[in-house]
């Protein structure tokens, strides 16, 4: 039987947790944290390799104690310890020796007000702090293993990307086009799942709007919106049939191995509009400028400046993320989550760092047409980025 | 093109609206709240028929204004009113002639800590209640509509697991067999998405559980395991081939139009062994027992006591719920979220009501067999239990 949880971390990803926790440690520092509790999935994975339910207790020294609620009774290593509930981890504290923190990380904007009220009677003479953005912070730079995880996912993605192009048939829906994709994620290895951070985002295994629903204004914080099929998730393919004229954007999940990356392709039925191939040659054009500029010290508001200059010289603005409904960032960190930090948006102050994962989407809406543009998912490196969904970005006819 | 949003509620949705948050009102008066204001995805869609990016707000008296975020620009009912942040809410009210409120409930079990403060700070001068029981507990009685839509799903989820014994083929892995389900539901409509209450639980579109599979313990309040593919989702298929001898465990979701149905079959590969067949029959007179006894005001506790009075009398309490791992309930509420309250457990004090729906499964595992047991999704009718997924429960061979 395969066992989902002997070890934690496992004996192979010690030394990765121990590179990442050590970071974490040094910015608590900075921050002036003593301790932190992890609590939720995206970082118990990022903190453990592996997800269970419990909590990561980690000092500022950098000691880590995996405190395991399920699953029960299978975990060897010393600094695993078994708990019920919450209310157990001071005790266990106390009899591993590590002194009550005076003050404790939370992540207040992940877990819910009642659990955290719960977690600061267990805590009950510390300061409570919130660790999330600490931790969004530790988690945009990526270890050289985590570059390495979101390659292979990017080279699934890339497989999968390969083969649409003959999966469409004459008539299809949008609906009928996407399953035939998810199918194919699925069998390459996709878990059929996407961790996407926030409560308010909610999608399936992805995005394929064509023609006009790519104009249809969602709720979501996402680039493109899309009627969807229920007014239950408002979003992507409305289920209509794909015409001739239309283009196909295709904004499928890449999720193979717990890490993810971010990739779009754009498709036409019969010839593209000269405005769409305009529009989608601009995208591509942006893209390759932001390769360039896009080195660690600069700004990441930059690159929405740069972006949205080459959009001006090409009198795009009214298409430019959106026509009816604009999107305001055109690309955001990704890794465990879909939607990490930082956003790239105009306002963005941070600056770019080595080894940081960005998803870039400079996208345009067409109306009467479709969406267009083309997404990559990339790393930062000291001499700009290095493209993780390699694929041929030319509109193709899918006739 | 198709619109997203045009009105909030749909016109033909709301005397639903009405009389649903009519009873929220209702609940609301007993609880002391003299308003509410809804923030969550799932509440948001059961009080106004459709997801958007924003806020229901309720007074006491039944009035609801909806403050839309996201879309933007496409509402004309007059009870909705564009945002752009939650900090125009009090001014929007006043400006609407109703009064400041004493106190407010927030979905405190859910919402982020962050955002709740934020919220208080919008109402300063309100008390802060926690109205996420509140809502949980209207949320349990359906509508007469929300009915018709469950049965809707159920007949659809049915349609899907008529199919299933077509596409089983000789030494497939288990995640094979669950993707070609997965494409089956798709195709028959279901909307890819499965909206699940709590953070800490992840799943795909459901659970193929083959052999010994079964009894890999896993992180998850579902009742079964399984050690899934990746350390990243750990639950479920986990790709390995299924052999003769196995039972092969499907619990894949129904999602076709927001609302769920949950439904689990079992199929063998090769004759089952005796005690998976004694089991299985036995989770089957489990059920039979439940839909006659389960009457509005039964204790849920008491369909527990049932469930294992049964169990004890047929001595396979060492298999029941899982063999390594017990899952502590029977059964849940299910509507908009596939797990809602109550759960059937040995300690839950509440009585059946009238037009709750419940999912049932009493399961078992089986060491070195594979998982059994047959889960349905019931309406509590003055009369017992009316079954909304009916189809064949009998193990059936594959080969």
């Amino acid at each position: 039987m395969k066992e989902t949880l002997e070890y934690i971390p496992a004996p192979e990803l010690r030394q990765e947790m121990t590179l990442r926790l050590g970071r974490v440690a040094e910015a608590m520092t900075a921050a002036g944290m003593d301790a932190l509790l992890i609590a939720t999935n995206a970082n118990l994975y990022y903190a453990s390799g592996i997800l269970f339910r419990g909590y990561v207790y980690l000092t500022r020294e950098g000691r880590a104690v995996y405190f395991v609620i399920r699953p029960a009774g299978v975990h060897t290593a010393a600094d695993v310890v078994e708990i019920r509930k919450p209310e157990m981890i001071p005790a266990e504290l106390g009899r591993l020796g590590i002194t009550p923190a005076a003050t404790i990380g939370l992540e207040l904007d992940v877990q819910s007000y009642s659990d955290i009220e719960r977690l600061r009677r267990v805590f009950p003479t510390a300061t409570i702090a919130n660790a999330s953005p600490l931790l969004r912070g530790c988690r945009q730079v990526k270890t050289p293993y985590e570059i390495d995880r979101m390659k292979e996912d990017g080279q699934h993605h890339v497989a999968v990307y390969r083969k649409i192009q003959r999966l469409y048939k004459r008539d299809m829906t949008d609906v009928e086009f996407q399953i035939a994709i998810e199918h194919e994620l699925r069998s390459e290895g996709n878990l059929g799942f996407l961790r996407v951070a926030g409560q308010l985002m909610e999608i399936n295994l992805g995005s394929v709007i064509a023609g006009d629903n790519a104009d249809a204004p969602g709720p979501y914080d996402f680039t493109m919106g899309g009627a969807g099929v229920s007014p239950a998730l408002p979003c992507g393919a409305c289920g209509e049939i794909m015409r001739v004229g239309d283009t196909v954007m295709v904004d499928v999940n890449g999720c193979f191995n717990g890490y993810q990356t971010d990739m779009t392709r754009v498709w036409s039925i019969g010839e593209p509009s000269p405005l769409a191939l305009k529009a989608h040659e601009c995208s591509r054009r942006i893209l390759r400028t932001l390769e360039k500029e896009a080195k660690p010290g600069v700004e990441v508001a930059e690159l929405y400046r740069l972006a949205e200059a080459i959009v001006a010289e090409e009198g795009l603005e009214a298409y430019f993320m959106g026509h009816r409904q604009h999107a305001s960032f055109i690309g955001h960190g990704i890794g465990i989550e879909l939607n990490e930090t930082p956003a790239v948006t105009a306002r963005c102050r941070e600056l770019l760092k080595e080894n940081m994962t960005l998803a870039l989407e400079p996208k345009f809406v067409i109306p009467g047409v479709g969406a267009v543009g083309v997404e990559n998912t990339y790393v930062v490196r000291p001499d700009g980025l290095e493209n993780i969904t390699p694929f041929a970005e030319e509109m193709e006819n899918l006739l």
